[in-house]
């Protein structure tokens, strides 16, 4: 039994193309239930239908393509990702974990195994939120973590729905193609991050995925013009802001254990001459212990902040307004894959998932579990992502095992 | 010959009323070449008739009300400032300078004081710049800063022009209105500033207006994930933008000679769970000295940028968008300012104007001074803007006696 890594990237490729959302510089552009990713869908459909890989369409669009196992009251294990994109994103991630799951199957039919259980091949709508808010929509919403009526009454930034498009595009399906069960479920995924090239490892056993705090941090000064109002009297929301910033910064790097990231930060009114009154910034603190970002959010940061208000003359505000815990994956897909990966040679590491997946609201109602490969510079979300082959061939080796060891198990 | 309080107040109540721009919350909007701008224009050229003061309108809508001397041949003293304010502005930035003007003509009046020069009591048009930029658009134009085709093409936020609004509210005059030579100029405005207020000085003697320099930082670092990337090898525009704006803080609150403003930030792309590649910020500089502020921002401000860009590992540039020098102020008007303080018992202070003023213009065509008068707790460009009147008297008491010396010698 052996994955065919032509057939991977040829099926990479056309799910690239121009008509599916290449970019020119070599990117992708799909977003979630347009145009684009409805031919995506097409071209998926037929080859599960090539691969004889029963397709069917739940009502949020996911699809699943089933391959029969020997006891059918048995549930199925799942091996699936995402063919959506965010806008200027690139060839690798969610798509390479498609493709892998069509070539767990494609290896299987090649090798006329069959399993105990079935197997599903699954394509989940919406996995980016670069369209529809929030990320892991239509995962979220089949393992009860969102209401069927609140997602199809999401919108884009035109003030589409989801629900509109997704009949739009032809891909509103029937509640009965839900699973009712879960086996297992397995994901292939680029690391998006620099740890496995830096260390030279072909595979990333994924312990987890990692808790969020998302954070408004409001800060309060005094509005004064440029000119006429002396350093030493100011109470400067900019300058404020500025330094907690660089404080959840240095906290972080010395703490080691939790990620500090600011990605926005809004100024009122924004005049060039005049000492802001109001600076707004977003936190996104990722860790993965919850006690400890519970800890960070309480103490660490607030008396940090509280220094930085009392010396500067300032009030501020830190508002969490989500909140998710860490994820981690099932300890024994973990293990097994751990040792398929010293039969085979194959270098690996366990790390954790910084970035959300589908994989985990699947963990809320199975056994899941995730496989990374190595992303070049560790840059994703953009044109120039990039991930070696002979990795990717290397970590749907090990799904392809684990997918026959669960389904047999 | 005396200054009458109540009739400044009663003055300044009128301009102020909710039919010429009076907020319910006290302040003022009144944007140049509006409605209620027109209406505060056709009060002041009421009281000009009632003072017996011949008003002539230039072609930029300047107002000048003459009040004549024994010697027609020679040129006027200027005294004015200007009628317009920024949004949810106040009751004295400007129009207290008016009213103050308007007093200094009344005054002589009910004294039958004739001076040798003639005096011209006037309203500049559009000092804030608030509706066209850039502020002081019309004292620049008659000083030979701004061209007249220029001026008048200016647009405010809904397109309408300049000239078309100031033909529009019937306050297009003559280019002969424009005064052709200047003995002075002396203009009474509220210092928007501290400094009076906490030294409780009366009157502020003012040395000039600083130099500025207006400039735009953008920091370019590497985009990546918040959740997958170690922060031990970010690139992050954003902190290392937070690390500058305190490093241009610090660095002016050391020197104690040079203001430093950080008033806009933009980060691309503004999203909460991404490390922005690219960071835009605003940079205000101001001082008394045009070498400092090139030194500052050659040599001091850059060296310490250039050790943030090496630490953060991000590349940066610095641009200077808009340079003005220093303007200092009429020594001989300055000093004798200083002795009438001292013959009546006025407490006085010498001080820098930090934000730009029509007498600023005025100076490069005459001998120009301006009287400051405190600013209760150093705010203005807001509706709680106030100013103590016994102050703004002995500031009128100055700048009457200064206007008839000017316009005697």
């Amino acid at each position: 039994m052996q994955i065919n890594l032509e057939r991977m990237q040829r099926r990479l490729a056309a799910l690239t193309t121009p008509a599916l959302g290449g970019t020119p510089a070599g990117g992708m552009t799909r977003l979630a239930l347009t145009d684009t990713d409805r031919e995506a869908r097409d071209l998926f459909i037929t080859w599960l239908r090539e691969e004889r890989l029963e397709p069917r369409v739940d009502d949020f669009g996911n699809i699943y393509g089933r391959r029969a196992g020997t006891d059918p009251t048995l549930p199925p294990v799942f091996v699936g990702s995402h063919l959506d994109t965010v806008p200027g994103g690139g060839r690798f991630d969610g798509i390479v974990g498609v493709v892998a799951a069509l070539e767990v199957a494609s290896a299987l039919n090649e090798a006329g195994t069959q399993t105990r259980h079935p197997l599903d091949i699954v394509n989940w709508t919406n996995e980016e939120g670069a369209r529809f808010t929030p990320a892991m929509l239509a995962s979220g919403a089949v393992t009860g973590v969102f209401a069927r009526e609140w997602v199809y009454a999401r919108t884009d930034r035109h003030g589409l729905t989801f629900g509109d498009e997704l009949a739009r595009i032809g891909y509103l399906g029937e509640e009965a193609a839900r699973p009712s069960a879960i086996a297992a479920s397995l994901e292939l995924h680029i690391e998006q991050g620099p740890i496995l090239e830096a260390g030279g490892e072909s595979v990333g056993i994924v312990e987890g995925v990692v808790g969020i705090r998302w954070c408004t941090v409001t800060v309060c000064g005094q509005s004064a013009h440029a000119g006429p109002t002396p350093m030493a009297v100011r109470h400067d929301a900019m300058v404020a802001a500025a330094r907690m910033i660089v404080a959840a910064r240095d906290l972080a790097r010395a703490r080691g254990d939790i990620n500090a990231t600011v990605g926005n930060l809004i100024p009122e009114p924004g005049v060039i001459n005049v000492i802001p009154p109001t600076v707004t910034f977003s936190l996104d603190l990722r860790g993965r212990i919850d006690a400890t970002l519970e800890a960070v959010v309480a103490k660490d940061l607030r008396s940090r902040f509280d220094a930085i208000a009392r010396e500067e003359g300032i009030a501020y505000e830190l508002i969490v307004d989500w909140s998710v815990p860490p994820t981690p994956f099932a300890s024994v897909i973990k293990d097994r894959a751990e040792a398929l990966c010293r039969e085979r040679g194959y270098t690996a590491r366990r790390l954790w998932a910084g970035a959300g997946h589908d994989s985990q609201y699947l963990a809320r109602v199975t056994q899941a579990a995730m496989i990374f490969t190595p992303t070049i510079g560790g840059l994703s979300h953009c044109e120039t992502e990039d991930a070696p082959w002979p990795d990717i061939a290397k970590g749907t080796d090990i799904m392809l095992a684990l997918a026959v060891e669960l389904a047999n198990g």
